[in-house]
Protein backbone atom coordinates (compact mmCIF):
# COMPACT_ATOMS: atom_id res chain seq x y z
CA UNK A 1 0.00 0.00 0.00
CA UNK A 2 1.32 3.53 -0.94
CA UNK A 3 0.49 5.09 2.36
CA UNK A 4 2.55 2.46 4.21
CA UNK A 5 5.28 3.78 6.35
CA UNK A 6 8.41 2.99 8.78
CA UNK A 7 5.82 3.80 11.81
CA UNK A 8 3.01 1.72 10.84
CA UNK A 9 5.12 -0.93 9.19
CA UNK A 10 6.70 -0.92 13.23
CA UNK A 11 3.05 -1.19 14.71
CA UNK A 12 1.99 -4.00 12.61
CA UNK A 13 4.85 -5.85 13.88
CA UNK A 14 4.20 -5.71 17.68
CA UNK A 15 4.79 -9.14 19.21
CA UNK A 16 5.22 -9.25 23.00
CA UNK A 17 8.66 -9.59 24.20
CA UNK A 18 9.29 -11.53 27.44
CA UNK A 19 12.94 -12.30 26.80
CA UNK A 20 15.41 -9.25 26.68
CA UNK A 21 19.36 -9.53 26.04
CA UNK A 22 21.61 -8.66 28.54
CA UNK A 23 22.14 -4.94 27.57
CA UNK A 24 21.57 -1.62 29.04
CA UNK A 25 18.96 1.03 27.45
CA UNK A 26 21.28 3.90 26.81
CA UNK A 27 20.22 6.76 28.91
CA UNK A 28 19.63 8.66 25.74
CA UNK A 29 16.88 6.68 24.75
CA UNK A 30 15.53 6.09 27.88
CA UNK A 31 15.29 10.07 28.21
CA UNK A 32 13.68 10.80 24.80
CA UNK A 33 11.18 7.87 25.18
CA UNK A 34 10.25 9.68 28.52
CA UNK A 35 10.16 12.98 26.54
CA UNK A 36 7.59 10.98 24.11
CA UNK A 37 5.51 10.56 27.18
CA UNK A 38 5.31 14.26 28.00
CA UNK A 39 4.16 15.24 24.66
CA UNK A 40 1.15 12.40 24.66
CA UNK A 41 -1.99 14.15 24.83
CA UNK A 42 -3.38 14.78 28.41
CA UNK A 43 -6.74 15.23 29.66
CA UNK A 44 -7.88 18.98 30.04
CA UNK A 45 -3.61 19.07 30.04
CA UNK A 46 -3.52 18.27 33.66
CA UNK A 47 -1.22 15.91 33.01
CA UNK A 48 -2.19 13.98 35.98
CA UNK A 49 -0.11 10.47 35.45
CA UNK A 50 2.87 9.59 36.32
CA UNK A 51 5.78 7.27 35.90
CA UNK A 52 7.80 4.94 38.38
CA UNK A 53 10.95 3.57 37.15
CA UNK A 54 12.06 0.75 39.07
CA UNK A 55 15.79 0.25 39.12
CA UNK A 56 16.08 -1.13 42.18
CA UNK A 57 16.36 -4.98 41.94
CA UNK A 58 14.74 -6.39 45.30
CA UNK A 59 11.85 -3.73 43.90
CA UNK A 60 11.64 -5.08 40.43
CA UNK A 61 11.85 -9.09 42.05
CA UNK A 62 9.02 -7.46 44.13
CA UNK A 63 7.02 -6.39 40.99
CA UNK A 64 7.72 -9.92 39.47
CA UNK A 65 6.37 -11.58 42.41
CA UNK A 66 3.09 -9.83 42.37
CA UNK A 67 2.79 -10.37 39.17
CA UNK A 68 3.49 -13.80 38.94
CA UNK A 69 6.55 -13.57 36.31
CA UNK A 70 9.68 -14.03 37.00
CA UNK A 71 11.49 -12.77 33.58
CA UNK A 72 10.01 -9.50 35.14
CA UNK A 73 13.23 -9.15 37.63
CA UNK A 74 15.75 -9.32 34.71
CA UNK A 75 13.57 -6.76 32.49
CA UNK A 76 16.60 -3.44 31.51
CA UNK A 77 13.95 -1.71 32.49
CA UNK A 78 10.96 -1.75 34.20
CA UNK A 79 7.92 1.31 34.28
CA UNK A 80 5.08 1.31 36.28
CA UNK A 81 2.18 4.05 34.78
CA UNK A 82 0.18 5.34 38.00
CA UNK A 83 -2.98 7.37 37.95
CA UNK A 84 -1.77 10.81 39.38
CA UNK A 85 -4.08 13.82 41.42
CA UNK A 86 -1.78 13.77 43.80
CA UNK A 87 0.23 16.25 42.64
CA UNK A 88 -2.29 18.64 41.14
CA UNK A 89 -4.26 18.70 44.57
CA UNK A 90 -0.92 19.50 46.08
CA UNK A 91 -0.28 22.21 43.64
CA UNK A 92 -3.93 23.59 44.19
CA UNK A 93 -3.80 23.63 48.34
CA UNK A 94 -0.41 25.85 47.38
CA UNK A 95 -2.38 27.91 46.00
CA UNK A 96 -5.02 28.18 49.19
CA UNK A 97 -7.68 26.17 47.66
CA UNK A 98 -9.11 22.67 48.70
CA UNK A 99 -9.69 20.76 46.13
CA UNK A 100 -12.64 18.45 46.85
CA UNK A 101 -13.54 17.12 43.47
CA UNK A 102 -9.95 15.53 43.11
CA UNK A 103 -11.18 12.63 44.81
CA UNK A 104 -13.86 11.98 41.84
CA UNK A 105 -13.63 8.56 40.11
CA UNK A 106 -14.40 10.67 36.99
CA UNK A 107 -10.78 12.52 36.99
CA UNK A 108 -9.61 8.67 38.42
CA UNK A 109 -11.06 7.75 35.04
CA UNK A 110 -9.40 10.63 33.31
CA UNK A 111 -5.99 9.93 34.74
CA UNK A 112 -6.07 6.40 34.17
CA UNK A 113 -6.70 6.99 30.75
CA UNK A 114 -4.02 9.20 30.12
CA UNK A 115 -1.86 6.95 32.10
CA UNK A 116 -2.58 4.56 29.24
CA UNK A 117 -2.08 6.63 26.27
CA UNK A 118 1.34 7.71 27.81
CA UNK A 119 2.48 4.06 28.12
CA UNK A 120 1.24 3.16 24.16
CA UNK A 121 2.90 5.87 22.74
CA UNK A 122 6.22 4.94 25.02
CA UNK A 123 5.84 1.79 23.28
CA UNK A 124 5.82 2.64 20.00
CA UNK A 125 8.53 5.08 19.90
CA UNK A 126 10.22 1.94 21.60
CA UNK A 127 9.65 -0.57 19.53
CA UNK A 128 10.50 2.14 16.75
CA UNK A 129 14.47 2.07 17.94
CA UNK A 130 13.96 -2.13 17.73
CA UNK A 131 13.39 -2.29 21.69
CA UNK A 132 10.77 -4.52 23.05
CA UNK A 133 8.14 -4.48 25.46
CA UNK A 134 5.67 -6.81 27.50
CA UNK A 135 2.94 -4.60 29.21
CA UNK A 136 2.10 -6.34 33.06
CA UNK A 137 -1.41 -6.00 33.84
CA UNK A 138 -0.71 -7.98 36.25
CA UNK A 139 0.53 -5.55 38.85
CA UNK A 140 -2.64 -5.53 39.60
CA UNK A 141 -2.38 -8.98 40.95
CA UNK A 142 -1.99 -7.09 44.33
CA UNK A 143 -2.65 -3.34 44.59
CA UNK A 144 -2.08 -3.37 48.06
CA UNK A 145 1.90 -4.71 47.51
CA UNK A 146 2.16 -2.10 44.63
CA UNK A 147 1.20 1.16 46.52
CA UNK A 148 3.47 0.03 49.59
CA UNK A 149 6.31 -0.83 47.53
CA UNK A 150 6.46 2.36 45.46
CA UNK A 151 5.00 4.51 48.73
CA UNK A 152 2.38 5.93 46.32
CA UNK A 153 0.85 8.75 48.21
CA UNK A 154 -3.25 9.37 48.55
CA UNK A 155 -4.77 10.37 45.13
CA UNK A 156 -1.98 8.26 43.06
CA UNK A 157 -2.50 4.71 41.46
CA UNK A 158 -0.88 2.07 39.53
CA UNK A 159 -2.14 1.48 36.04
CA UNK A 160 0.01 -1.11 34.43
CA UNK A 161 3.38 -1.93 34.48
CA UNK A 162 5.72 -2.11 31.18
CA UNK A 163 9.15 -3.96 30.28
CA UNK A 164 11.47 -3.19 28.27
CA UNK A 165 14.49 -4.23 26.38
CA UNK A 166 16.31 -5.62 23.41
CA UNK A 167 14.95 -8.51 22.47
CA UNK A 168 16.21 -11.97 22.90
CA UNK A 169 13.07 -14.26 21.17
CA UNK A 170 11.29 -13.72 17.82
CA UNK A 171 8.17 -14.95 18.53
CA UNK A 172 5.16 -15.19 15.55
CA UNK A 173 3.11 -12.53 14.92
CA UNK A 174 -0.01 -13.74 17.23
CA UNK A 175 -3.45 -13.91 15.56
CA UNK A 176 -6.08 -11.49 15.97
CA UNK A 177 -9.72 -11.12 15.25
CA UNK A 178 -10.85 -9.96 12.07
CA UNK A 179 -11.57 -5.84 13.05
CA UNK A 180 -15.23 -6.27 11.16
CA UNK A 181 -16.17 -8.13 14.28
CA UNK A 182 -14.75 -5.16 16.66
CA UNK A 183 -15.93 -2.16 14.66
CA UNK A 184 -19.34 -0.97 14.17
CA UNK A 185 -20.83 1.74 12.19
CA UNK A 186 -23.05 4.20 14.32
CA UNK A 187 -24.86 1.22 16.52
CA UNK A 188 -23.19 -1.66 18.36
CA UNK A 189 -23.89 -4.42 16.43
CA UNK A 190 -25.42 -7.79 17.67
CA UNK A 191 -24.79 -10.96 15.95
CA UNK A 192 -26.86 -14.57 16.68
CA UNK A 193 -23.85 -16.17 16.63
CA UNK A 194 -20.24 -15.21 16.90
CA UNK A 195 -18.89 -18.82 17.18
CA UNK A 196 -20.25 -18.43 13.46
CA UNK A 197 -18.41 -15.59 12.93
CA UNK A 198 -15.36 -16.50 14.31
CA UNK A 199 -14.57 -19.73 13.05
CA UNK A 200 -11.86 -19.19 10.88
CA UNK A 201 -9.73 -17.34 13.94
CA UNK A 202 -10.54 -20.17 16.26
CA UNK A 203 -8.57 -22.75 13.91
CA UNK A 204 -5.91 -19.77 12.77
CA UNK A 205 -5.45 -19.32 16.73
CA UNK A 206 -4.65 -22.93 17.20
CA UNK A 207 -1.56 -22.73 14.70
CA UNK A 208 0.28 -19.89 17.48
CA UNK A 209 2.51 -21.69 19.60
CA UNK A 210 3.58 -19.43 22.97
CA UNK A 211 6.87 -19.45 23.24
CA UNK A 212 6.58 -19.77 27.51
CA UNK A 213 5.44 -22.90 26.11
CA UNK A 214 7.18 -24.13 23.20
CA UNK A 215 5.93 -27.29 21.23
CA UNK A 216 2.70 -26.47 22.56
CA UNK A 217 -0.51 -24.88 20.48
CA UNK A 218 -3.17 -22.40 22.24
CA UNK A 219 -6.50 -23.85 22.78
CA UNK A 220 -8.91 -22.11 19.83
CA UNK A 221 -9.95 -18.56 21.06
CA UNK A 222 -13.26 -19.58 21.82
CA UNK A 223 -11.84 -22.24 24.70
CA UNK A 224 -9.58 -19.60 25.93
CA UNK A 225 -12.25 -17.11 26.54
CA UNK A 226 -14.16 -19.59 28.04
CA UNK A 227 -10.72 -20.41 30.25
CA UNK A 228 -9.98 -16.66 30.80
CA UNK A 229 -13.88 -16.21 32.65
CA UNK A 230 -13.56 -19.37 34.81
CA UNK A 231 -10.46 -17.86 36.17
CA UNK A 232 -11.00 -15.89 39.30
CA UNK A 233 -8.02 -13.83 40.81
CA UNK A 234 -7.09 -14.20 44.06
CA UNK A 235 -8.85 -11.05 45.43
CA UNK A 236 -11.27 -10.99 42.48
CA UNK A 237 -13.14 -7.74 42.19
CA UNK A 238 -11.28 -5.92 44.74
CA UNK A 239 -10.30 -2.83 42.61
CA UNK A 240 -12.98 -0.96 43.63
CA UNK A 241 -12.02 -1.01 47.29
CA UNK A 242 -8.42 -0.45 46.54
CA UNK A 243 -9.22 2.85 44.16
CA UNK A 244 -11.30 3.88 47.49
CA UNK A 245 -8.15 3.29 49.86
CA UNK A 246 -5.76 5.45 47.47
CA UNK A 247 -8.28 8.13 48.18
CA UNK A 248 -10.83 8.28 45.69
CA UNK A 249 -14.35 8.84 46.61
CA UNK A 250 -16.03 5.23 44.76
CA UNK A 251 -19.64 6.50 45.87
CA UNK A 252 -19.43 3.53 48.47
CA UNK A 253 -21.62 4.29 51.80
CA UNK A 254 -23.03 7.35 50.16
CA UNK A 255 -26.65 7.53 50.74
CA UNK A 256 -27.40 8.06 47.10
CA UNK A 257 -25.93 4.40 46.58
CA UNK B 1 20.31 13.13 18.72
CA UNK B 2 21.57 10.01 17.00
CA UNK B 3 18.27 7.60 17.79
CA UNK B 4 15.69 9.95 16.78
CA UNK B 5 13.47 8.84 13.81
CA UNK B 6 10.74 10.00 11.80
CA UNK B 7 8.54 8.05 14.00
CA UNK B 8 9.29 9.34 17.06
CA UNK B 9 10.08 12.84 15.11
CA UNK B 10 6.44 13.23 14.88
CA UNK B 11 5.24 11.51 18.46
CA UNK B 12 7.23 14.55 19.60
CA UNK B 13 5.05 17.21 17.46
CA UNK B 14 2.05 16.10 18.27
CA UNK B 15 -0.43 18.92 18.87
CA UNK B 16 -4.41 18.34 19.21
CA UNK B 17 -5.96 19.30 16.29
CA UNK B 18 -9.77 20.90 16.52
CA UNK B 19 -9.71 21.97 12.55
CA UNK B 20 -10.09 19.72 9.95
CA UNK B 21 -9.93 20.28 5.69
CA UNK B 22 -12.75 19.85 4.22
CA UNK B 23 -11.24 16.61 2.83
CA UNK B 24 -12.33 12.43 3.49
CA UNK B 25 -9.64 10.22 4.72
CA UNK B 26 -10.03 7.22 2.13
CA UNK B 27 -10.70 3.86 2.90
CA UNK B 28 -7.39 2.59 2.30
CA UNK B 29 -6.03 4.64 5.03
CA UNK B 30 -8.99 4.14 7.70
CA UNK B 31 -8.77 0.05 6.98
CA UNK B 32 -4.81 0.26 7.62
CA UNK B 33 -5.35 2.55 10.92
CA UNK B 34 -8.04 -0.30 12.25
CA UNK B 35 -5.90 -2.97 11.49
CA UNK B 36 -2.92 -1.08 13.99
CA UNK B 37 -5.70 -0.95 16.25
CA UNK B 38 -5.96 -4.54 15.69
CA UNK B 39 -2.19 -5.42 16.59
CA UNK B 40 -2.27 -3.67 19.63
CA UNK B 41 -1.53 -5.30 22.69
CA UNK B 42 -4.66 -6.27 24.64
CA UNK B 43 -4.92 -8.05 27.84
CA UNK B 44 -4.69 -11.75 28.16
CA UNK B 45 -5.14 -11.67 24.62
CA UNK B 46 -9.23 -11.19 24.94
CA UNK B 47 -9.04 -8.18 22.36
CA UNK B 48 -12.31 -6.93 24.25
CA UNK B 49 -12.55 -3.30 23.42
CA UNK B 50 -14.27 -2.38 20.27
CA UNK B 51 -14.92 0.86 18.18
CA UNK B 52 -17.89 2.76 17.15
CA UNK B 53 -17.19 4.52 13.74
CA UNK B 54 -19.82 7.28 13.55
CA UNK B 55 -20.27 8.18 9.80
CA UNK B 56 -24.49 9.35 9.88
CA UNK B 57 -24.17 13.39 10.52
CA UNK B 58 -27.26 13.19 12.98
CA UNK B 59 -25.58 10.96 14.84
CA UNK B 60 -22.45 13.09 14.68
CA UNK B 61 -24.36 15.96 15.90
CA UNK B 62 -25.68 14.22 18.80
CA UNK B 63 -21.73 13.11 19.84
CA UNK B 64 -20.79 16.83 19.28
CA UNK B 65 -24.04 18.45 21.69
CA UNK B 66 -22.52 15.45 24.65
CA UNK B 67 -18.79 16.74 24.18
CA UNK B 68 -20.37 20.33 23.57
CA UNK B 69 -17.70 20.69 20.94
CA UNK B 70 -19.17 21.78 17.75
CA UNK B 71 -16.38 21.24 15.49
CA UNK B 72 -16.49 17.64 16.50
CA UNK B 73 -20.15 17.52 14.12
CA UNK B 74 -17.47 17.95 11.20
CA UNK B 75 -14.84 16.18 11.93
CA UNK B 76 -14.09 13.75 8.90
CA UNK B 77 -13.93 11.07 11.14
CA UNK B 78 -15.47 10.35 14.42
CA UNK B 79 -14.83 6.78 16.53
CA UNK B 80 -15.81 5.99 19.77
CA UNK B 81 -13.56 3.74 21.36
CA UNK B 82 -15.30 1.54 23.82
CA UNK B 83 -15.00 -1.48 26.45
CA UNK B 84 -16.66 -4.47 25.02
CA UNK B 85 -16.90 -7.79 27.50
CA UNK B 86 -20.32 -8.63 25.48
CA UNK B 87 -18.95 -10.26 22.81
CA UNK B 88 -16.42 -12.52 24.60
CA UNK B 89 -19.56 -13.03 27.03
CA UNK B 90 -21.66 -14.43 23.89
CA UNK B 91 -18.75 -16.73 22.94
CA UNK B 92 -18.68 -18.36 26.51
CA UNK B 93 -22.44 -18.90 26.46
CA UNK B 94 -22.44 -20.12 22.97
CA UNK B 95 -19.94 -22.62 24.45
CA UNK B 96 -22.35 -23.43 27.12
CA UNK B 97 -20.46 -21.40 30.10
CA UNK B 98 -22.02 -18.35 31.86
CA UNK B 99 -19.66 -16.21 32.50
CA UNK B 100 -20.52 -14.35 35.82
CA UNK B 101 -16.82 -12.70 36.14
CA UNK B 102 -17.63 -11.00 32.83
CA UNK B 103 -19.32 -8.40 35.08
CA UNK B 104 -16.11 -7.79 37.29
CA UNK B 105 -14.64 -4.45 37.66
CA UNK B 106 -11.08 -5.97 36.98
CA UNK B 107 -12.47 -7.00 33.69
CA UNK B 108 -13.75 -3.68 33.06
CA UNK B 109 -10.74 -1.85 33.82
CA UNK B 110 -8.76 -4.44 31.90
CA UNK B 111 -11.20 -3.46 29.12
CA UNK B 112 -10.97 0.28 29.50
CA UNK B 113 -7.20 -0.07 29.50
CA UNK B 114 -7.58 -1.80 25.88
CA UNK B 115 -9.75 0.27 24.55
CA UNK B 116 -6.92 3.82 25.49
CA UNK B 117 -4.30 1.80 24.04
CA UNK B 118 -5.76 0.78 21.03
CA UNK B 119 -6.90 4.64 20.67
CA UNK B 120 -2.98 5.75 20.96
CA UNK B 121 -1.69 3.39 18.87
CA UNK B 122 -4.24 4.74 15.81
CA UNK B 123 -3.54 8.13 16.98
CA UNK B 124 0.45 7.83 16.53
CA UNK B 125 -0.44 5.80 12.59
CA UNK B 126 -2.65 8.39 11.78
CA UNK B 127 -0.27 11.07 12.91
CA UNK B 128 2.70 9.31 10.91
CA UNK B 129 0.54 10.11 7.51
CA UNK B 130 0.12 13.37 8.40
CA UNK B 131 -3.54 13.47 9.90
CA UNK B 132 -4.37 14.93 13.12
CA UNK B 133 -6.68 14.37 15.83
CA UNK B 134 -8.41 15.07 19.23
CA UNK B 135 -9.60 13.22 21.97
CA UNK B 136 -12.78 13.37 23.41
CA UNK B 137 -12.71 12.56 27.20
CA UNK B 138 -16.15 15.00 26.80
CA UNK B 139 -18.05 11.98 25.56
CA UNK B 140 -18.33 11.31 28.78
CA UNK B 141 -20.19 14.08 29.85
CA UNK B 142 -23.54 12.09 29.29
CA UNK B 143 -22.38 8.49 29.41
CA UNK B 144 -26.91 7.69 29.03
CA UNK B 145 -27.03 9.21 26.30
CA UNK B 146 -23.88 8.05 24.56
CA UNK B 147 -25.28 4.72 25.04
CA UNK B 148 -28.50 5.10 24.16
CA UNK B 149 -27.06 7.00 20.75
CA UNK B 150 -24.74 3.68 19.75
CA UNK B 151 -27.17 1.30 21.44
CA UNK B 152 -24.47 -0.14 23.41
CA UNK B 153 -25.49 -3.18 24.95
CA UNK B 154 -25.17 -5.29 28.42
CA UNK B 155 -20.87 -5.09 29.68
CA UNK B 156 -19.93 -2.39 27.14
CA UNK B 157 -19.15 0.98 27.90
CA UNK B 158 -18.08 4.40 26.65
CA UNK B 159 -14.22 4.89 26.72
CA UNK B 160 -12.52 7.77 24.61
CA UNK B 161 -14.11 9.45 21.45
CA UNK B 162 -11.24 10.25 19.05
CA UNK B 163 -11.80 13.02 15.84
CA UNK B 164 -9.39 12.76 12.59
CA UNK B 165 -8.74 14.13 9.55
CA UNK B 166 -6.49 16.81 7.54
CA UNK B 167 -5.70 19.68 9.87
CA UNK B 168 -6.95 22.75 8.96
CA UNK B 169 -4.80 24.54 11.22
CA UNK B 170 -1.00 25.12 12.94
CA UNK B 171 -1.12 24.93 16.58
CA UNK B 172 2.26 25.70 19.05
CA UNK B 173 3.29 23.03 20.75
CA UNK B 174 1.93 23.51 24.23
CA UNK B 175 4.13 23.35 26.72
CA UNK B 176 4.41 20.40 28.97
CA UNK B 177 5.52 19.97 32.98
CA UNK B 178 9.11 18.60 32.78
CA UNK B 179 9.17 14.87 32.90
CA UNK B 180 11.67 15.14 36.30
CA UNK B 181 8.47 16.08 38.16
CA UNK B 182 6.54 12.84 36.56
CA UNK B 183 9.18 10.35 36.60
CA UNK B 184 10.57 8.52 40.01
CA UNK B 185 13.01 6.40 40.61
CA UNK B 186 11.88 3.14 42.70
CA UNK B 187 9.45 5.34 45.08
CA UNK B 188 6.77 8.30 44.70
CA UNK B 189 9.07 11.36 45.58
CA UNK B 190 7.04 13.78 47.58
CA UNK B 191 8.43 17.62 47.55
CA UNK B 192 7.51 20.73 49.69
CA UNK B 193 6.74 23.17 47.46
CA UNK B 194 5.24 22.22 43.71
CA UNK B 195 4.98 25.39 43.30
CA UNK B 196 8.29 26.01 43.21
CA UNK B 197 9.05 23.12 40.96
CA UNK B 198 7.04 24.29 38.49
CA UNK B 199 7.84 28.43 38.54
CA UNK B 200 9.23 28.05 34.97
CA UNK B 201 6.76 25.74 33.63
CA UNK B 202 4.12 28.27 35.05
CA UNK B 203 5.54 31.05 33.37
CA UNK B 204 5.79 29.06 30.30
CA UNK B 205 2.06 28.25 29.74
CA UNK B 206 1.26 32.07 29.79
CA UNK B 207 3.20 32.22 26.85
CA UNK B 208 0.76 29.60 24.98
CA UNK B 209 -2.45 30.94 22.85
CA UNK B 210 -4.99 28.72 22.56
CA UNK B 211 -6.49 29.01 18.92
CA UNK B 212 -9.72 28.65 20.05
CA UNK B 213 -9.57 31.56 21.91
CA UNK B 214 -7.01 33.55 19.47
CA UNK B 215 -4.53 36.39 20.88
CA UNK B 216 -5.75 35.43 24.06
CA UNK B 217 -2.69 33.91 26.37
CA UNK B 218 -3.16 30.66 28.80
CA UNK B 219 -3.19 31.16 32.61
CA UNK B 220 -0.68 29.74 34.27
CA UNK B 221 -0.76 26.24 34.82
CA UNK B 222 -1.21 26.25 38.68
CA UNK B 223 -4.20 28.52 38.08
CA UNK B 224 -5.21 26.27 35.22
CA UNK B 225 -4.80 23.35 37.91
CA UNK B 226 -7.23 25.45 40.58
CA UNK B 227 -9.80 26.12 37.88
CA UNK B 228 -10.35 22.73 36.79
CA UNK B 229 -10.94 21.34 40.51
CA UNK B 230 -13.27 23.98 41.08
CA UNK B 231 -15.39 22.78 37.75
CA UNK B 232 -18.02 20.07 38.65
CA UNK B 233 -19.31 18.75 35.58
CA UNK B 234 -23.09 18.42 35.64
CA UNK B 235 -23.14 14.73 36.16
CA UNK B 236 -20.40 14.87 38.97
CA UNK B 237 -19.28 11.40 39.95
CA UNK B 238 -21.82 9.63 38.34
CA UNK B 239 -19.47 7.13 36.55
CA UNK B 240 -19.50 4.42 38.70
CA UNK B 241 -23.50 4.47 38.54
CA UNK B 242 -23.42 4.60 34.79
CA UNK B 243 -20.52 1.68 34.75
CA UNK B 244 -23.06 -0.18 36.90
CA UNK B 245 -25.98 0.20 34.64
CA UNK B 246 -23.85 -1.11 31.61
CA UNK B 247 -24.15 -4.38 33.64
CA UNK B 248 -20.89 -4.02 35.50
CA UNK B 249 -20.48 -5.47 39.40
CA UNK B 250 -19.47 -2.38 41.02
CA UNK B 251 -19.88 -3.73 44.33
CA UNK B 252 -22.40 -1.14 45.70
CA UNK B 253 -25.28 -2.92 47.89
CA UNK B 254 -23.23 -5.28 48.62
CA UNK B 255 -22.48 -6.39 52.19
CA UNK B 256 -18.90 -6.20 52.14
CA UNK B 257 -19.58 -2.75 51.11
Amino acid sequence: MTMMNETIKSQLGHRTIRKFKDRKISKDIMDLLLEVTARTATSTGMQAASIIRITDPEVKESVANVCGQAYVATAPELLIFIVDQYRNSQIAKEKGYSPKTARDMDRFIASFTDACLMAQNLVVAAESLGLGTVYLGSILNDIQRICELLSLPDLTFPVLGLALGYPDQDPQLKPRMDMSLRVFENSYQLYDSYLDKIRDYDKEMSSYCDLREPGKYLDSFSDQVVSRFSYASPKENSILKAIRKQGFDTGINKDDQ
